[in-house]
């Protein structure tokens, strides 16, 4: 049985995690721990909680933690992470780290968009990037992985086949629609239920932090330079995101290849699904599921893709990346 | 053409207050003020005025109030408008008051739910209570009309006519479901979208500030004492309340002589239409409104209204009444 | 490990039902029927099943049935079902019904409100209701269980310490609303999006089929006979009902007291939590937990309930009924 | 007075017709048609006219249109709606049609899309495009003016400036999500709450009717051929349209070049507003107003607009129109 910490389990991908952990039957939590102003019993954080789970959310204690835990996740926000991994993993800990810290390999890139001096770069260096679909055999021995963005783990299981295969230009657009627990737990004037009910809006234009982090895995798949303007655009509903991707392919492809070819890509994978036409959010709310989709339109690829961004964005990715690691069936805990 | 002010008027009451002038063909807006922090142009605060109200909002001045005002919309919170109600009238402006200062003819009971001493008994006393379809004729010659409560508007209305008629025990039972927005503009947790999407949930469980008020026009209506049990409770949706209200005959009463009751009652009111079976929030919403219904089950009379809690049970209301001291129409800006 | 088999799994209990059951440990899916007309992959029918469960829903065949399954959850309609269960009985397949068919043990109040002669009335006399918290014994030996109405699951849990110590009068008030879902899967011009979106109106006003279910289930705990006041409401969400209840004690009671009541009568239930002030529904949805919450108002009892309909109010509810039919720990799968 | 007739008035876009002309000071609700099946009171129709509009809804009448009505609002579906407006027209009422029947000036186009022969090519020649933003001279003296679709609307008002002034290139993606209203008023699977409510899905891939009429108003504008991909979205919202518009300029291309170039293109419309960011579909929703942004991304062009799918979209932009046709001010009964 694996013990789980969870590291910043106050927020929404903390009680996620907490979520799909109690169903897991080869992993247990055994620490969850959070800001001491943040700290309590789980039923009183969160009501789905009571009578589920009885933990005690405490603050960190890193001895505790090495006694008690054999992964970690972090959900710790960025910036912050990186300031205590390094910590975890030399207490024995395997981590894997929900921030942006070690996502972005080029340390420049993260710098200029998260505006900080990045203080662990020899774990940056180490970390792998945990999109199983497309690095599985990389977090097999990784001590640490870097849980990917919502927003890039939609727009880049669109695009692989794709890009995987070289059949488009290297310039594509991705459009996407987050509901809006993707904004977090902190009450705000856009999310107040009065301004963000029955309102979509578009926001974080041509500045949106998962823009580098799609380039570079885009680049990454690709094998060569990709560049990708993405624009997000938050939803009244609670979990979900659908990205409609653009691009163009370099030579004249048909529906039935694009079929053939997301079928032989995904066929295998336990939680990418092709579907027949645009996926539906609502299909996979509350599941660790993508559900894929291209078209040719007008000689333009059109791409779909539907996630939770609460759990195929972030929780559920997590623990298929921690089944991963520890050798366990990939689906534990997710199906 | 009527001068109309709105204090408070960075609030939810204030924007619809603007609304509904908007389209008054006889009133026009001259002057907006708000606290220091929260002035600008209104288009700022709220981008659905963009284009359609190009007013500055700013702070209180009292002197400029009495030039460029016949009358005030006072949306200043419970506690605060007191303050400022009676130098407004002092000044020579006329004001319809929508906090519950001047609600409470019973200065123990305001004291006692708001937990403050009340400062300005001497208008308190003068004040008429604005429910036109109840007491159209104080509010006539008013300089003071206390606008009422959002839930006591809706659950008197479903009442009014049993209490009056006398025929139903003295003692009631309101359940309510208001809308969101009856939270006010600032966010909180409980209101934070993807907290309160998808919820439905009861407060202020024996201690709501609406329920004396309930009590205190149930009584002044029926002419003897009546006492109110009320639980409101907040749905995920925008506007609107729907009471449903429990109370039993004194004597043997049938559906048919139900619908005649409130068709005489109501006949010729030109914003209460009684319907033919439970009311639906989402008919009233954005309108002045009050759909209302009553049936006998199971000896008991189980009575329904809807109206719109920022419209009916706040700005329309208030134009209501504004219309009313003014002598125009009543609906002028409401139809 | 038992096989089980899902008469009706085309509907929203069924969907519901397979869910849960994909997740039990001790039990599998071996057969899913439902009409010819809405036969298929059952990926095809609900696509959050696309890659999760490959079943095909087929027409149903007594022999295979009796063949392939343990134990039928049956989601047929009410009057459809009484054609059915006998010939599953027959088959010696145990059977947990979600229908009305063998709830109402009097006859002549089924044939009243259902409108049709009963079929079945042997079946009916043995059949458990299968209410585990009030008639858990019950449940343990039978080959068939009535599964509860979802509107009396709620208003049932909530009054039960009440009746069961004789503390109230015997005539209560239930007000609820339910979420969309409880209509059913089938369009309709009430619950089209445009129209039940932003909206919340009562219905059923004095003839709901769940009314008498209450008074019977009610009178049954409190020994003598109850009389309930239904009224329903439908809300703008999903899943989920928030049930208030009215009561009047017959003698003068606490607060204090109606916790240390209501701890002292749940304390040990897995599926009841006792919270400290109004459940909410979005805690409960997506679970088989019911949160309840009792507090003395104006010398009334006002007591709430929130129960997910889909899972307490019908399939997870049936799950329990299955674990405790066949001594399973009753709690698997709906953790 | 304007004399004003609906002709399919039981539709959603009819209601909102009838909503904005009840507040129109020169225009007149005079005559109200619909397939015989769905007449009767237009408050037994749409609960929110219940006491605010007694007409009854009848079965067209041409001799009585023509004696009652100047104009008709024709809201028929496309196909039917040439069936009638020669008759109307022949009848000396002028027409503003909602269908897609007189927008697409190819013939040959509309045959595609549309399926059908054009049996009224005669007239198609001489309607108007009414897009009032860009057509307003040939609408003033049109007898049939041409509604524009909802898509249309939203996506040519964010491109306009652009094409305009020729400075992008041919060629641009329009991907847009609508509100649910825009399906229409007729129950569907896709759009029952239980479905819709909390999801978001593409639909009408590579084969959207808005996709040629977006074509044929670009290339008008720009007075060059102009090739659109168009991905329409549903989203759980009743009103809106919010449009992202991709195109790569000419040449390179300033944020602030971009907000003069909107600004000196809009600033005289009464009902465009240009904004700071992106725009909200809840601050147009229930106007008549447009609002647009526009900013360069990674050297493209990325244009957002937002209206009221049912408004600006349909019933608020026809009332323009024939504000135009009559030569009143154009925003009488929609500020």
């Amino acid at each position: 049985m694996i013990r789980v910490a969870i590291i910043g389990a106050s927020g929404y991908t903390g009680a996620e995690s907490i979520e799909i952990l109690l169903r897991h039957g080869e992993a247990k939590l055994t620490y969850l721990s959070a800001l001491p102003e943040e700290c309590g019993k789980v039923g009183d954080m969160f009501g789905r909680f009571k009578g589920r789970c009885e933990m005690d959310v405490v603050p960190l204690d890193l001895n505790k933690l090495a006694d008690l835990a054999d992964v970690a996740l972090c959900c710790l926000p960025h910036k912050v992470s990186m300031g205590f991994v390094p910590k975890m993993l030399d207490a024995g800990v395997k981590v894997v780290d929900f921030s942006a810290d070690y996502r972005l390999k080029d340390v420049a890139v993260y710098e200029k968009f998260y505006g900080v001096k990045h203080t662990d770069t020899a774990n940056l260096a180490k970390a792998a990037f945990g999109l199983p679909e497309l690095f599985r055999e990389k977090i097999k021995g990784a001590n640490l992985v870097a849980n990917p963005g919502c927003f890039p783990t939609g727009a880049i299981l669109a695009l692989a086949p794709l890009l995987k295969e070289g059949l488009i230009e290297p310039d594509v657009i991705v459009n996407a629609v987050t509901g809006a627990s993707g904004a977090g737990k902190n009450p705000s004037a856009k999310f107040h239920f009065p301004n963000m009910n029955e309102n979509l809006f578009g926001y974080g234009i041509g500045t949106h932090r998962h823009m580098p982090e799609m380039e570079q895995i885009a680049t990454d798949v690709a094998g060569k330079p990709v560049t990708v303007l993405f624009q997000p655009h938050a939803g009244p509903f609670d979990c979900g995101i659908l990205s409609t991707v653009y691009c163009k392919p370099k030579s004249k492809l048909l529906n039935e290849q694009l079929a053939k070819l997301y079928m032989d890509f995904y066929g295998k994978e336990p939680f990418v699904q092709v579907c027949a036409g645009s996926p539906s959010v609502k299909d996979v709310a509350g599941t660790n599921y993508c559900h894929v989709f291209a078209a040719i339109v007008k000689g333009a690829v059109v791409c779909f893709s539907a996630i939770d961004n609460l759990i195929k964005g972030a929780s559920g990715q997590a623990v298929q990346n921690m089944n991963i690691i520890f050798g366990l069936d990939e689906t534990m805990g997710l199906k």
